[in-house]
């Protein structure tokens, strides 16, 4: 009767969540060493990154972190989107109808691949929470699957 | 001889379409618990979900069940996408360019986490099919990876 | 001491970059066929792909192969965005502020099902590479998860 061995890479999933509690209405956070963080805890090697904010008034974004497009994406949403509108959702008491809108613009995730326990960034790629509706303990949630 | 028992948690498939047939050229139609059924139908414990619109003039998005908001959400999309304008894309003999338009703002497709056995949703989070050229039967596609 | 066979499909990954060298500032490349043969490359049967530019001032989206559509969706975006407005990132020496703004817009990924070793797609459904500022090298990134 001999030893057998099997190696199994079989998938891996890893979960975390990032804690947010913006002073400010807007602001705009560079999360991208967190989630590096976060990958390099869960040990995987190949696989995909899922960064979902947890709310409806917050998004996660891709792109540089340069404070003069972080004010120009700023002012762009609030043209496209303004606070101060009168939304039908203000009827139920909610100050907040924008920030729904500027959700739904910019996107509540984003997906990253990971190749050799790396995230695979293109130059200047950078990730971001924006937070459209704060001054509340907010969250955002990082999945992991792979081996 | 003895009897050899490897236990391989190798990863899991599952794929699921809904299918619509909206009455009205433009509907937003909660599809949590379809989404919800398909994952325990699944079995799938840990893992990651795509729902995705399978047509080019609908949308899948996550956002709060709250019927303001989803007036807001529609009139929103008509300022800035208008039906009826005279779009390049008419000269086909279609009518629905600005259907193409809304799908591309607000995304047609949505990745959820599944983490024991549950979609991993922060507060209010639904997911919504927004139909922007009805009357027609269309699919969305539930397809979730895990183990 | 018998033969041991064990029938593991454990995870596959699979990465693949594209390389543009577009030689007008905007432009709207069809990569269907390439991301495709990835697919077939990989031999994955079962999975996810995740398409990403790996770049913040261009993105990749899903929709019709129209031409008509596609005068459509870069005069619209012009409108929502427009190139050479006086953006804060130009503070920098860079004259691509709007480029960034349409990569938030139309967003810099999507995923796909790969279902019995096919792209999952609804009818009418191809990838697009959008280029908001080309006449430079850039890429976009192709990763495939699953057995």
């Amino acid at each position: 009767m001999g030893l057998f061995l099997a190696k199994v890479n079989s998938m891996k999933s890893f979960r975390k969540h990032l804690v947010f509690e913006v002073p400010k209405r807007r602001d705009y956070i560079n999360i991208t060493h967190e989630v590096e963080n976060a990958l390099k805890e869960s040990g995987i090697q190949e696989g995909m990154i899922l960064v979902s904010a947890m709310h409806i008034t917050a998004a996660i974004y891709v792109n540089d972190a340069e404070s003069g497009l972080i004010e120009d994406i700023d002012e762009w949403l609030e043209t496209l989107a303004p606070f101060g509108k009168d939304y039908k959702h203000h009827r139920t008491g909610e100050d907040n109808g924008d920030a729904h809108l500027k959700n739904l613009l910019i996107h509540n995730q984003t997906m990253l691949a990971v190749t050799e326990g790396k995230i695979d960034f293109g130059p200047w790629q950078q990730i971001y929470y924006a937070e459209f509706d704060g001054r509340r303990r907010k969250r955002a949630l990082i999945k992991i699957i792979g081996e």
